[in-house]
């Protein structure tokens, strides 16, 4: 057990916080700072009522890395659990690094200027984690985070090696908007503006945003349309699973969703790209961040249920030949509402960081490094996953995916 | 013959100047002011290029009263042309009673804080003008402007009043563009996200904005979807010609288009209502005029044709029943820039404000007070469209309006 600094204060860190809070026994003190500190507050307030523990907040500016290394210094965690923006990613590890203390985060650093998705920059710190003894974890989310640890788990118990991989992202909810997005507005329209990648005997295939189609019936939800899409953990996957034929990231997408974003990319609205307006430099998608709803507030308002995994295919390892699995959870909206407040895409994001948290804490991630999910044991992991609120199940498809 | 103050200085106002320049015979002198004088230096080098006539240029903040009066005095101009935003016709006409000087504009007083489209701010003017001895023109672009003219020849020549109206706006011009809006964004989306309303039996009628569609064969141009909207004119038509039954205003508009503005409507970018964005007051469809395209950057890659006119049904002067009259003006995009570098939608409103100002200054609309266009002779005015670019027919149609 150990004590834990949260930096971040948005509808991840409110899930991650109520599930360290209910852990008490692996999350013995939990700080929680953010640049507003009364968004900190305000999830202390709403944890005591769900669970009776106190978190301390504190006010911070997560890019002043002296501030944040006395922070860590003061309060005397062991570990930083980064539920802050991206753009955010290097200063806390700077920090990390200055005070001594481990560090975890759940999305790869993204300069704020461009929307360039690549572990490169958080890669570069290997040396200095190792130097230091300390252990670095990258993208302890869902995707990234639970779908590499899927691979892995499936590498370990059912296949030897994957020669193809699917990672499949429903959502299937209805918050009974017109267009809201289901999380961090900026970083959602940088994704699904940026072109399609995907990992092909030995290359990167790039094609239009939102080109590939696929119609795919997804367990608990239905069919859905789903797109092809660059996602981070195909870097780290290709990379560190060198047997890897195919490996693709798909996100489903409702016909007005695809519109509203259509519409804002033609009149100029997700550029990043600051214009001058009465004077004062504005960068649009920024602006339409400020007048779309906020994820956090619709929660309430949402129903349906998430399903997100893996289809994998390789070798058997009872030498039976091809195999093909399809690993995935299930998550329910109103339920995760009911639970801890927040909708499934935040539940998601936000369980998966405090089990990979506890897993630096309970002593099982520990070697000294930058290390990304998938290199990882991911047994107590996904023992964690089916106690705590996700469930997973595990299937055989006759084939490998069609589509 | 006299001197002209034309105040604003967007595609309208280049069109206007242009076409003012082409006539010294009425346009002895004419001065160019806005708020920002490099825009009027602009067009006064385009002027001075097509035409050889030299125009002075002045920096003005036109809601500053006591400024404009002093230019007004400094210039000894007998006529001043608003063509500034609708937000500064009040101060405008404050400066002209200052002064002592004539007043014209192209549409009617806004506040810019609500979108409410009505003259009673500027019909309360009518005693101080009738005091002073001066004369305002109201609203004397085309749509309002021209079509209450052809209203009102239509009254002088063909019928004994009119029991309905339609005007009947179609762009049938392409700019090869996603969305761009033909005139001044702002104005263009406070327009057509207002609730339609038409007047029928002596009172509104309001229904939802764009919830009214009809397709109509234009000449010219070919069939289009248009829309019931709500537009200034049917205040003062309906006003100023009581035996209106019914009054109606019909725009055309692309599927794309409206898809466009539902989606900005819908994601909160059409507002008027400030927000606050990073502790700036910014108001977002301001912000959404800045990153579109400028309606004036568009005249060289539009193509196509414009037809606006009046569809009027009423008894027949020679006693032969009830008539029904189409007149309209087709006006082609390409040669309007060929002739003076904007496209047809800143021509048809520019070409009337000078025919408008040419009106005053010539002595043929000097009547004391607030006139709207239908109130004053069209004679004149009508012969001047014929031979000035806005050459108009009148055709007789089988019935009323079907639609």
């Amino acid at each position: 057990m150990g004590k834990v600094l949260v930096v971040g204060a948005g509808g991840v860190s409110s899930v991650a916080v109520h599930k360290m809070a209910m852990n008490p026994e692996i999350f013995s003190e939990i700080h929680l700072a953010s640049r507003t500190k009364s968004k900190c507050d305000d999830i202390a307030a709403e944890v005591k009522k769900r669970t009776g523990v106190a978190i301390a907040t504190y006010g911070l500016d997560a890019m002043d890395v002296a501030a944040t290394a006395a922070l860590i210094r003061e309060t005397g965690v062991s570990l930083v659990v980064n539920l802050a923006l991206p753009y955010q990613d290097l200063a806390l590890m700077d920090a990390c690094l200055e005070a001594g203390v481990n560090y975890l985060d759940t999305a790869n650093y993204e300069p704020e200027d461009e929307a360039k998705f690549e572990y490169s920059w958080q890669w570069a710190y290997q040396d200095k984690f190792k130097a230091a003894g300390l252990t670095a974890i990258l993208g302890s989310g869902f995707d990234p985070g639970v779908t590499s640890v899927f691979a892995t788990w499936l590498k370990k118990h059912k296949l030897d090696g994957i020669r193809q991989l699917d990672i499949l992202d429903c959502n299937g909810g209805d918050n009974g908007l017109p267009f809201a997005t289901n999380f961090n507005p900026e970083i959602n329209i940088r994704e699904v503006t940026a072109p399609a990648r995907h990992w092909e005997n030995g290359q990167w295939v790039e094609s239009p945003a939102m080109s590939t189609k696929v119609p795919f019936d997804f367990p608990g939800v239905g069919e859905k349309n789903m797109y092809l899409m660059y996602h981070e953990e195909l870097e780290s996957l290709s990379t560190h699973n060198p047997e890897i034929e195919r490996a693709r990231f798909w996100m489903t997408f409702g016909d007005a969703y695809i519109n509203h974003v259509t519409v804002l990319e033609n009149v100029g609205m997700t550029s990043i790209q600051p214009v001058m307006h009465n004077g004062v430099e504005i960068i649009p998608l920024q602006f339409l961040k400020t007048v779309l709803p906020n994820p956090g507030d619709l929660g309430a308002k949402t129903v349906g249920k998430t399903c997100i995994g893996d289809i994998a295919t390789g070798p058997a390892k009872d030498g039976s030949g091809e195999k093909t699995f399809y690993i995935y959870n299930i998550c329910d909206h109103e339920e995760c509402y009911a639970e801890v407040g927040s909708q499934a895409v935040a539940y998601t994001t936000g369980v998966p960081a405090m089990i990979g948290a506890a897993q630096v804490l309970l002593g099982n991630w520990t070697a000294p490094g930058v290390w990304n999910m998938e290199q990882l044991d991911p047994d107590h992991y996904m023992e964690m996953l089916n106690r705590h609120g996700l469930p997973w199940q595990v299937v055989e498809l006759d084939a490998p995916a069609a589509f």
